[in-house]
């Protein structure tokens, strides 16, 4: 990866579709510069670009959505994982993309050294799991904006705006239960955010709702969160013990005597979204 | 407005185009329960129903779109307005359900004492101006929520799991330059939010674009917030003074040294966004 933070998006006069003859090509037109690695971009700026060889068994790619395996780990002769993958370099590029919402280019090796650049691609999730050697390996949702933008999901440029569907979007059809029984107060830190309009909470599914996590929308599987608790519970820089003390910083999980918080879901946070690796940019 | 939470949303057996006759139909039928106020609801669950009765010279009513006037401070004999409106009551209802993102059913007085119920709709846009009386009075944009899901603009129901995406709605083309110069610290109140990924912010729009504000997408008409000030800035509980002091709290604006903020924007800010009345529940 490269120091200076290298251009994010589509490139001029590279619409998706464009093929290349070999990896060397596809570097010099500074659609994915890296001339072995298969994730281009930097800590802080995102990944711009990644490659598909078919190089990682556990990757699925059904067109639009692909399911990208994190890099490192990987025995350089034999390809067998023999330690975690870390939340760096690469796989800590595609999460900060996740992060930021920023595009990834996606290049396919299509047969031989023939490479197409196949369009942006969104991640839109970041999570990690015991892979079948029995090591932590990171896992990327990659989704096709024009297929995210056709079933209305997106509207990147249309219609910017619209910031009040930004909060309709997040509401659980038990969110103001949940928030209710809260007094509108964070479950992790303790604030209770005043508005001029009133206090305000937002309702945090444990386990994500939809795939690739499928959580349910229920009262158990929902935290009352303030948007910052929010942030950092859904990209995993804090978690809940078994024993509701907080992971990741100090105090423990505010409870409410009517909000039943399902262990269940807590433990699969712990084990999919909370990272105890410490934040590498400090 | 009634003590106990009102039902929210579309009531069953009471389609859109549904007629009543006379104010006291409306109310036994539970579409709108006051027989004299134009809003229904309360603080802290937000505003249920608003008639419109044409009885104040300021709406503006094109179908889809509503551009409400709250209540208060006029002259019960004359109807002149002749006092500020406060975000009391009625008007903090509708900013409580805009902050909540959740659905207002709308009346309207087609003729005569005959009333008809024309939907739900979002208030997307809430703010306050001098009228042409002199006073203060409160604004909101009402849009028919059927309108806004064929526009594709909302998705309450549909795939409720795209969380990524509504931090994507939130990027403005010069996000990412702005939170850079902060080093995505933010202006209000110093945090750095710091994730597994990396540093958060978000780039706030100090006078929103799109209508009913009109703000330009510039650098300096942003700044780089963490989430919970972007709450309490865009809903008013915080503000900046011509001297960058903050308003309803202490402390300054941060400022970077390449980041040029806009003075009129902060000034179109306080006068329409800010609310210097203290939140009622504090």
């Amino acid at each position: 990866m490269k120091a200076a933070a290298p251009p994010v998006g589509e490139l001029p006069g590279c619409p998706p579709g464009t093929l290349f003859e070999g990896r060397r090509a596809l570097s010099e037109a500074g659609v994915h510069r890296p001339l072995q690695a298969g994730i281009a971009g930097t800590a802080l700026g995102g990944a711009v670009s990644v490659v598909l060889s078919g190089g990682y068994e556990d990757d699925q790619d059904s067109g639009h959505q692909i399911l990208y395996t994190g890099e490192g780990g990987r025995d350089p002769r034999t390809g067998a994982q023999t330690a975690h993958q870390l939340l760096t370099r690469g796989n800590l590029a595609l999460a900060r993309s996740h992060l930021l919402g920023q595009p990834v280019r996606v290049v396919r090796r299509v047969a031989g050294a023939t490479y197409r650049y196949d369009g942006l691609f969104l991640v839109t999730a970041c999570w990690h799991e015991v892979g079948r050697s029995g090591y932590r390996i990171w896992r990327f949702l990659l989704e096709s904006e024009a297929a995210l933008e056709s079933e209305g999901t997106t509207a990147a440029t249309a219609a910017p705006e619209r910031h009040a569907t930004t909060r309709l979007r997040r509401l659980s059809r038990h969110g103001a239960q949940v928030k209710a029984w809260h007094d509108h107060t964070c479950q992790l830190c303790g604030l209770r955010l005043l508005t001029p309009a009133g206090p305000y909470a937002e309702a945090a599914h444990i386990r994500p709702l939809g795939q690739p996590h499928g959580g349910p929308d229920t009262p158990e599987n929902l935290l009352c969160l303030c948007p910052n608790c929010h942030v950092q519970f859904d990209l995993g820089g804090v978690g809940v013990a078994p024993d509701l003390t907080l992971l990741g910083r100090p105090g423990a999980l505010r409870q409410a005597r009517a909000h039943h918080v399902d262990p269940a879901q807590l433990a699969y946070h712990r084990t999919h979204i909370y990272s105890e690796e410490p934040g590498p940019m400090a």
